[in-house]
């Protein structure tokens, strides 16, 4: 099924061309075909799955439900009622008894659980090697990371086993394996999909985010996992529809953006540039300076310590059941003190000035999702320091309230991996994503929305 | 000159029954009159005072000024050019070289800049003794303390002596003061008034804010001091116009309300709720619990920390040029780690979205500035738990991002001055003051609003 999307699950589903226990079976023949490669913490077992997707057929109006059999994955941070949640860490784990809302609003709408999926320990981490499972790699061979932490999430969707999966990003940990995986990873707005039930990583940055193949398929699936939660202190509406038209996209000067010497990627990146102005996007120059300030201050600043709110304990009852790399990130959480918060929080505030003043010359801006790419063997060498490089253009993201999305864009001469990354302010999650459709060469338009959607938005005007 | 306001003296000075000069003479008088009784750190000297309002009568168009040769006070933590700012600690003081934007917004207006009022040292503290100047008193008598830490600010106005003084207000400190002097306070939503040029407390949550004895006069100085200033990371521009009708007022329960004992001041408040009904209200029974969680929160919490931002190094450098009890207090923030300035923040997220649902029930919340009153002995026998209880109804205000204002409200049968806060969420400014003016019987309608305005408003809708 390597291609499938929900839309052409669902149409075919819907149009009784294949049936939800037809497509369960492929995707645990599709899963049991890889074996333990890393992708899957805990897949759903075979007669589970089938089970689950007669029991779809069974609902009432399935054939009319809006993700009526479509097999999805979940991120092994979220709690799905009935199956542990690790965190990547089985000392830590748990037998999680209630689903995570988000998840929940999808099972509703006839979607198809399909198992957790694997990530840098206690979603911590960009590369994907951080786990005491399988090390997974990426698809694109030669030993390539993942990426991480959503790194079991990304496979399960360029793998094909599943149209779309449930990931998180707290720093980049949905965009950076999207992008080393070939598929898009969007970081909606914080808020606009439910925390509840989430693990958290850091509680006032996390969100969770979608992994799929297109745009079109992005749109399906927050139709329905999209909605105010009030158990979620940070849940907020979505902002406006985009209403077409050119889209202003920044492009940072080439000197300001980083490749770490990789010079086929930097090549690869400005030549995808290169096609912008042809796809309907009106080209600005901008200036990624406060985005990068911002996102130093993510990696050199206190918000590590806000992981230690939900794992200090854990951490001083079972430091050795923590991975050490892991175990060294939380520790040093200790150093900060609150008057370091507090100076870090300052230096925010006015970074967010800066670049909220921005978005009167632009509506998006366009980057690298990854300046470069790692071996495995090259991450566990020094998985500090590739780590941080792999985080440079998403670091700034949560902090700085975007809202953002991984574009797969071709490969290397080399054959690696390209993402562009296209972010802008909190709650202009359709410019992006009509950015984005754009890229692909995706039609998208307005009326391809749901029509009780379209109702809200008129509501809100 | 007691009891002149904003609107007296502009019209005076603008009829030419009166002039600039006139009024600097009489306002010398009245500030040499007292004496050093504490209001004043530096008082402008009368002949400065006369050559500046001589100074405003030349200037272009001085007649058609809106503030033309209207004297105010400044609040020592906030810089005007030539004067020293010395937050009541002479040894921290220096000679500012520029004015706060929002001050000279003032002056650019045609307002006379009489001097820099006494406050707590650091603006740390509701009460009004921690200075090393003399300690002022109620306008009430009694030996009753001015309240805090904007203690000149306030009895300045209540002397009559300037009709309206640019105060802060950080956890109370502009309506702690107002409400034990019988005068309005309102502490205007975070970034309507630049805060730039002013000494922080907690950055975070400061506002300047504006003492007068009328409602009316607080739009005329509203109408100039506002401004977005990109120097300023919180600066935001004013929510829409109060567009008339009836205002929800929401009342807690009387057994969620704290008065310490003070039975006088029970009495006093409740009857002056039973008039609300007949005032144009709609009352709303509603619920404190949220709002005094946060208070306990900012109480018991890190945000002292965020104190030490800019008083770490002098508090080590200079301990002892810094009263006992403030530095006692600033080196309470040292006891906090980056994770309980996480956790707490995590907390006050949650209270923040249960309060951000109580705004669709009502459109502000009446509740006592201040449950009860103190003398300055009382207040020195335990400075901590009188401060703690002054704060009781204000401490949350800044914490939840609202806009609140002290409304006098006549007297405890034993001669106290007795008020009312009034608040509403961010950005609901003009809901409040409106609110501020039918308690007061002062006619206020959009009509009043200056022209430009008006402009500004239609062109945001």
């Amino acid at each position: 099924m390597t291609g499938s999307t929900v839309t052409e699950i669902l149409a075919q589903h819907q149009g009784g061309n294949g049936s939800p226990t037809s497509t369960a079976a492929r995707v645990a023949d599709a899963i049991a075909a890889r074996g333990d490669d890393g992708t899957w913490i805990t897949p759903v077992p075979r007669d589970e799955l089938l089970a689950a997707a007669a029991a779809v057929e069974r609902m009432p109006g399935a054939r009319t439900l809006p993700l009526y059999g479509v097999p999805f994955g979940v991120k092994d941070s979220i709690d799905v009622a009935g199956y542990p949640t690790t965190l990547a860490c089985p000392d830590y784990a748990y037998h999680a008894t209630r689903t995570a809302p988000a998840v929940q609003r999808l099972l509703d709408a006839g979607a198809l659980f399909v198992g957790k999926t694997n990530l840098d320990q206690f979603a911590t981490g960009l590369n994907g090697t951080r786990t005491p499972y399988p090390v997974p790699r990426s698809v694109f061979g030669g030993d390539l990371i993942s990426g991480g932490s959503s790194s079991g999430s990304a496979l399960a969707v360029a793998l094909g086993q599943v149209p779309f999966c449930v990931a998180t990003d707290t720093a980049g940990s949905g965009r950076v394996p999207a992008a080393l995986n070939g598929i898009v990873g969007w970081k909606p707005s914080r808020g606009l999909i439910s925390t509840v039930g989430l693990v958290p990583a850091c509680k006032s940055l996390d969100c969770l985010t979608l992994m799929a193949h297109t745009v079109e398929d992005l749109d399906l699936v927050a139709e329905v996992i999209m909605a105010i939660d009030h158990e979620d202190p940070w849940t907020r509406a979505r902002g406006g529809r985009f209403s077409g038209g050119p889209i202003r996209l920044g492009l940072p000067a080439p000197r300001e953006l980083e490749f770490f010497g990789d010079e086929a990627m930097r090549a690869a990146h400005l030549g995808a540039r290169d096609t912008l102005p042809g796809k309907g996007f009106t080209c600005v120059d901008t200036t990624l300076a406060p985005f990068l300030a911002a996102g130093a201050l993510l990696y050199q600043g206190p918000w590590v310590a806000e992981r230690l709110v939900e794992f200090d304990e854990f951490l001083t009852e079972r430091p050795d059941s923590i991975l050490p790399v892991i175990r060294e990130i939380l520790d040093s959480g200790r150093r900060f003190d609150a008057v370091d918060v507090f100076r870090a929080q300052q230096r925010l505030q006015e970074l967010r000035a800066e670049v909220a003043r921005m978005w009167d010359e632009v509506d998006a801006i366009v980057v690298p999702t990854i300046g470069t790419t790692f071996t495995v063997p090259e991450v566990l060498a020094d998985p500090i320091a590739t780590n941080t490089v792999l985080g440079h253009y998403t670091h700034f993201g949560n902090l700085l309230d975007l809202t953002a999305i991984a574009v797969p864009a071709g490969t290397t001469r080399d054959g690696r991996p390209v993402s562009l990354m296209i972010f802008g302010p909190a709650l202009a999650d359709d410019v992006v994503l009509a950015a984005a459709a754009r890229l692909l060469d995706e039609p998208r338009s307005a009326a391809t929305l749901h029509p009780l959607d379209q109702v809200v938005l008129q509501e809100r005007r």
